[in-house]
């Protein structure tokens, strides 16, 4: 069985050799990319409509706040004042919007390598897009590795929201990169990443742990479920110069990211840097 | 497509619409007990051997860990000196095997209603059933339903690792089989129940808890990571007479369990009962 949709079925069978299957109903859109192809469908499932880049899951309509949720609020509630955000990859939007949540935020850049993504989901996916044209949003079709490099104290967060270390997002993953995005950040800056499964991408998370810890004095991990992702349980590198996990959280905001979640609050967010054994060995 | 082994591919597509694929070897075990079809294959993937029953996941060899370590420690854990621990259903035996890890335990009790599920078990997944031949262990092949009717003040702890509430597992969702289980109990037991998957099972979930409310003056819930099962994230329901959650910690036999476990650690404990906004919201 190959990943993608097949006789009314999307199938993505992960390194581990289990993955996801999905009642596929109409593809939406189709196309490669000069990067990758890029594919909405319709499902008759809970998940709603569905995209994924080169076959692997990115996004559904359905799911989708148990990844952006995450990516956004728990890096965002650790700073006292964010107002200039990098979102790096995201090109679906989901985590500009949960970002624009807080009122502190004044910019947010959106930086992402694959213009066709863009489009597809701003047309197909609007409740996760709905917020890119919003005019605090600058969008930028560019590699973030060239993005990044000149930049230096602008940022108060910077996310990756990346997709896998292969393909566009291999170059995401290294030293020189992460090197750039810890002098592109303010000195009370910080970086949160997309790291994998836990439990299916055990090797992937040593190696861009062992990268984040030369770069950042501050590196730590939290983890949530995605019931879309492999092993339904994924993990984010939390970084900074400055900021320890769990040293600040801003109260004054609280309120109003906690009523527009269905995720999110203050006991979830600090119960999320508790790590398994397993994955505490492996880093 | 329907559930379960076909063109070399296990698939289980759950009420949500979405669900499981895995590649699968060899079926080592496939019968029709008087209960439910018991089935149990290899694969070549990190799961290692797969346990299903009526086509659908039960457990496996690679992930069993994130199931039974959370059903069994997260109640042990909060009673001072569990010595007599009914488990219901888990014929598989690996709730049992994490039960013996405490130390203070005299007895077990597994009253499982399908002998097949242990034979079956005790003959291909070794890794999980290995507990079950412990002279501690007292194994009843029969209806819970039955056999929990006449007890009083017996157990300390009681598990229900049950199937879902549908076919052989129906009757173990019931307020009468709850009262008599909280009957069971001395005054300060603690019963943990299987409660379905958060995200895809809302209404089961929903039903369930109306029904353990009206019994147990304290019902609470915590959740985790299956990677195997729907939405890779479980529930399971905590209900006592008198103890509250994490109003107790085992300190003294901590050691002995943590460097046993693949997950199970006190920060990790004591995280799991915080909950999405979603999940409050319905409970």
């Amino acid at each position: 069985m190959t990943n993608g949709i097949k006789d009314g079925f999307y199938n993505e069978i992960t390194p581990g050799g289990f993955g996801l299957a999905i009642k596929a109903g109409k593809v939406l859109f189709s196309e490669q990319s000069p990067f990758q192809k890029v594919e909405v469908f319709e499902t008759d499932s809970m998940l709603g409509r569905v995209l994924t880049l080169d076959d692997l899951m990115m996004t559904t309509e359905g799911d989708e706040f148990h990844y952006h949720e995450m990516i956004a609020h728990i890096p965002m509630m650790h700073h006292k004042n964010p107002k200039s955000v990098l979102v790096i990859g995201g090109g679906d939007g989901g985590t500009v919007r949960e970002v624009l949540k807080h009122k502190t935020v004044e910019r947010v850049v959106l930086c992402e390598i694959d213009g066709m993504v863009i489009d597809a989901c701003k047309k197909f996916l609007p409740t996760i897009s709905c917020e890119l044209d919003n005019p605090k949003v600058e969008i930028l079709v560019q590699d973030a590795i060239e993005y990044i490099k000149n930049k230096k104290n602008e940022f108060d967060i910077v996310l990756i929201d990346s997709t896998d270390p292969m393909g566009p997002g291999e170059g995401l993953f290294t030293e020189e990169f992460y090197t750039n995005v810890k002098n592109s950040l303010k000195p009370d800056g910080i970086v949160c990443a997309q790291s994998e499964s836990p439990f299916v991408n055990k090797e992937e998370i040593k190696k861009m742990y062992n990268l984040l810890k030369k770069v950042f004095p501050i590196c730590s991990t939290f983890t949530s479920n995605i019931p879309t992702y492999p092993g339904g349980y994924w993990a984010w590198a939390f970084c900074s110069e400055s900021v320890e996990p769990l040293s600040y959280f801003a109260d004054n905001r609280y309120d109003d990211i906690k009523k527009s979640c269905k995720i999110y609050n203050k006991e979830y967010h600090n119960a999320r840097f508790a790590l398994p054994n397993y994955l505490k060995e492996l880093l």
